[in-house]
């Protein structure tokens, strides 16, 4: 049985909270952290059957019975409570980014050496049906080598300008999921990066300091090129799909959809919208990554994600800011 | 070189006209033929290349130059004028149906039993290429043995009430396309058939004796069981779909739109409708049955649909009417 | 909180404990019983938090704390423990069919009559997503008045020659998912029933006096013509698919399956098969339909598919039968 | 009434020829020439009912009968050829491209400016019923201000090596429809153009100092961003899609395909492969830009694509390979 601890419980702290609770029976979670713990989360965690609810993370790093953690709290605390963790010889998994600063990714990477625990960072998109299936294809030769590799990304609307301005920018908040994606789909890493951008769905965004609107075209170290275009607004909802192209065929995935109705009549032929909000489009996708992570550390295997694969997007995010802030191609090794 | 006469230049006769003109090199139209000619249909005869106008159809008949005659005239016309020009020993291709009444039919097959000329009915969806594809997916076992044939086909208006009148009735004006067609598909004959039909399009059309809707279930040889639903108005278009279930599999076919595109927006993912009118959807299938009556001559080869495939049809109508009427399955074999 | 009792531990019964336990806050199962009680079972009930096991159904019947049943026992039992539960006051989720026999679903009626508890019938597809959609785009008027409502329900596989035996056979036993579909779609009940059925799959069944591919035609009280096709064996999957044809348009869902992936290679443009199997692909709507049943409880309203709705999918079954073996339509009114 | 001589009687001359004979009542072909003017190709003129055959194209020039010139010879003719004819009076239709130098394109611009012919270019593309379709949806606000447009366009199979190295290589032979298509779509020009290419499909093109795959990224006059993507090799078949995002919406095109034909069975659901061959999947496309020609000529209307349509593409495929040779964004105004 593993005891596990989850430091926030914002949005998707809850959502691991509640895949813990009802879908891994190896597991049950002992504290619930969060630093705004209020009367409505309390009821949430006891809902759950948790029974011990704190402000103080420390109280969970501090806990000898408590063998992983979840670190679902602020995006600038990942990689201190990080190695916090896994000093206290705890398994972690970490929700994306873990920090925007390489070097601060590096001190991870270290601590991880003194302290060999399981770590996972949270790119949950690897675990949704969609792009499973896409990778199965592509893994299994069924496309050949691949080619060209294009990714669609586009959010149903822009985030708060208070959150634009702390988000790390397009490329290092939304974008990093398209990045782990390439790698996850080549197989490989990425070579060099082009960036193009714009402010076309919002000036305050672009008043900012950031773009809303983005193509990323990336060499890939196996010869594929690969294209990532984002829009921080599609009004038809989230928009995510994928395409890889390669000697032997194509796979492609679509969106998925409320229901598969459609109604034809004088003005068409009318099918759904894709989902519209990412927790809906990837709810399946959460629960695997975690049920993912307990099992590794059940047997004593590999996370799926390791820390490595928590670096590298960063690593691209960072060629591509760059890419786009000196007007020219950039590549991965001039990030460090 | 085959010389034509083509007697009727209404819709469908301008069709087989234009087609013979551009597409069928071994072919030449010497003679149009149509009670109601006049300086339009001159003109639009005169831009083919056709050189000889007339109201009377005779004059085809007893032109020894003419190899084949195209029947695109009213279909009371269809069997009198197959016999006549039958035994001035001249190749026909006759629109459906040849008749309603099956004893003329029999006295067609009576002609052409002493005089052994091609006969071709014009049941044109076989030649359409989702049809084609589909009949081709069952002949080659794609689906193993068939088990259910379903088949939609609704039309964009009805026809007007005048028409609906002397059109024989649904059965035999619209269902006869759908029941050739469950022949095509299934690759044997229908022995039983029961009808259920309504009256909730228009009125005027129960007024007139007939129905708007209907459902046709039918026994076939093999053992598979079809059923046909029909309509005569499908706001969305022209509605023309086929599925054969089988052992092994299914095969369907969906419509043609005027394009693939689709726009995505907060009320949905919108494609084209169906394409409108018949002579759209069945464009090239129009063509195709006549170059393949012209290669029949050529070649001396039977013509793809003889005068049994122009009776089958009907018998299948008379015993879908008699069912709705007498309210029971009826033995396609009760029909004579 | 509302106290539950299940009845059969078998897989549906697995099912709606697991819901109740993760999905129902207002719920809490108390008991369930099972003939075949075993440690696995135990086992299995205890990960959900169930304290007391037992063989014998009538300890939940008795036990004064037990506010709700849910009946997911076999078949023969469930109007028999039904009227038990009735009578003991306590709410009933009952799965279909509540019995083959009319009288005795009319004996549960009687009961209710007297103890007016809540009661649920379980026919689970009107909470699938798919035909929600359908079913919400007809009651909002987007498709006009129906004309036409076509149903296709294909099995995967058939199932063995034993249950085919007691089964009540294919129109009671599969069809009759069909029937209830074409009241919630078409709002109103049928008014006569025309089957046709065949033996194409396995010789067997036709031995054990069952078909196993069958189409129904129906008579709606509104005017529409229903056509059901069903088949207990598609090789691609379970086929689940309606659609509905009316005066201002069509709405049609299609089959839900594993992924949107699609590869594209010399052979085609494939994706994949529909879900196999009938827990998969209605997973969601087994709890949907459960959840409503606490609901309806918890706030004293009507149970969305109360015992009504038990019986006229069966007077449906028993008129296809009819209609099969007499080889004539049958009026629903000739059942009682 | 036009009359028209063609020059040049290769592949697309002849599909023009077709046209003009069966599709335009309105003009006529007296003359064809071909320098390779053999057997073969005089008895399909003459099928036509075209009269005069010639090597020399200059008997069409100097044949004062002549209204119209088709320039449908090999690519570096275009320009004199078209001067020629321009200086004689005549109206053009020149092949795509005109040049590959720009200041022979010039010199046809000047050519114009002192004859003020009809000019026409031919980028059939723009005339394919799936393009005009996103085109209209674009232009009628449908989607609201265009921010993305990517379009996808490779071929089923390389050309020969010998082609490839006369071809001016793959920006200017291949994606040059593309650039013309992503005017077409924006409404405006393109701004600055980046080049990512490889060779993936055959070693023998980069040996020929080509490559046979390449991404594009390119920014618009109205902001957009636009992304083009070109392989030289797809075994599925021609793939030609396009898919334009604005702030309403996107609209997207799929390709054709020759029937709607799909089958399931437990290998998946498997529709048709795309055309394969261009001339099948743009028969209509190519007929329509022809028709066009001709009627400006009879209504003295602007030709749909005139000169300058026929220049910017090859500017903006000179700054693509301008940029893969410099690894860097390339203005389009840098180009001259």
């Amino acid at each position: 049985m593993i005891t596990v601890g989850i430091i926030g419980a914002g949005r998707i702290g809850k959502v691991h909270a509640g895949t813990i609770a009802s879908h891994v029976q190896g597991a049950t979670i002992k504290t619930i952290a969060d630093p705004f713990m209020n009367a409505e989360t309390e009821a949430w965690a006891k809902s759950l059957g948790v029974r011990h609810m704190t402000k103080d993370y420390k109280e969970i790093i501090q806990d000898s019975d408590i063998d992983a953690v979840l670190i679902c709290s602020s995006t600038d605390t990942h990689s201190p409570i990080s190695i916090e963790a896994i000093e206290a010889g705890k398994h972690v998994f970490c929700e994306k980014p873990i920090d925007h600063d390489v070097s601060k990714i590096k001190d991870v990477m270290e601590a991880l050496k003194k302290h060999p625990v399981k770590y996972q960072v949270g790119f949950n998109r690897r675990f949704d049906h969609n792009y499973e299936a896409v990778e199965q294809a592509v893994r299994a030769g069924k496309i050949g080598a691949p080619h060209l590799i294009l990714i669609t990304s586009r959010d149903p609307e822009p985030p708060s300008i208070e959150y634009v301005k702390v988000s790390g920018g397009l490329f290092l908040d939304m974008m990093i999921h398209d990045f782990d994606m390439v790698r996850f789909l080549a197989g490989c890493d990425a070579v060099e990066v082009y960036a193009e951008g714009a402010v076309l769905v919002d000036k305050a965004i672009g008043e900012a300091g950031d773009v809303d609107t983005a193509v990323v075209t990336l060499k890939m170290e196996n010869g594929a090129i690969a294209v990532i275009d984002n829009s921080r607004k599609a009004v038809y909802g989230y928009d995510q799909r994928v395409e890889v192209f390669g000697s032997k065929g194509m796979v492609q995935s679509a969106n998925d959809s409320k229901s598969t109705a459609v109604i034809s009549n004088e003005n068409g032929v009318t099918g759904e919208v894709p989902l519209y909000f990412f927790l809906e489009r990837y709810t399946e996708a959460y629960a695997k990554e975690v049920i993912q992570f307990c099992k590794a550390i059940e047997n004593d295997m590999e996370t799926p994600l390791g820390v490595d694969d928590g670096l590298k997007p960063v690593l691209m995010g960072l060629a591509a800011k760059k890419s786009l802030e000196e007007h020219r191609p950039v590549k991965i090794s001039e990030i460090c």
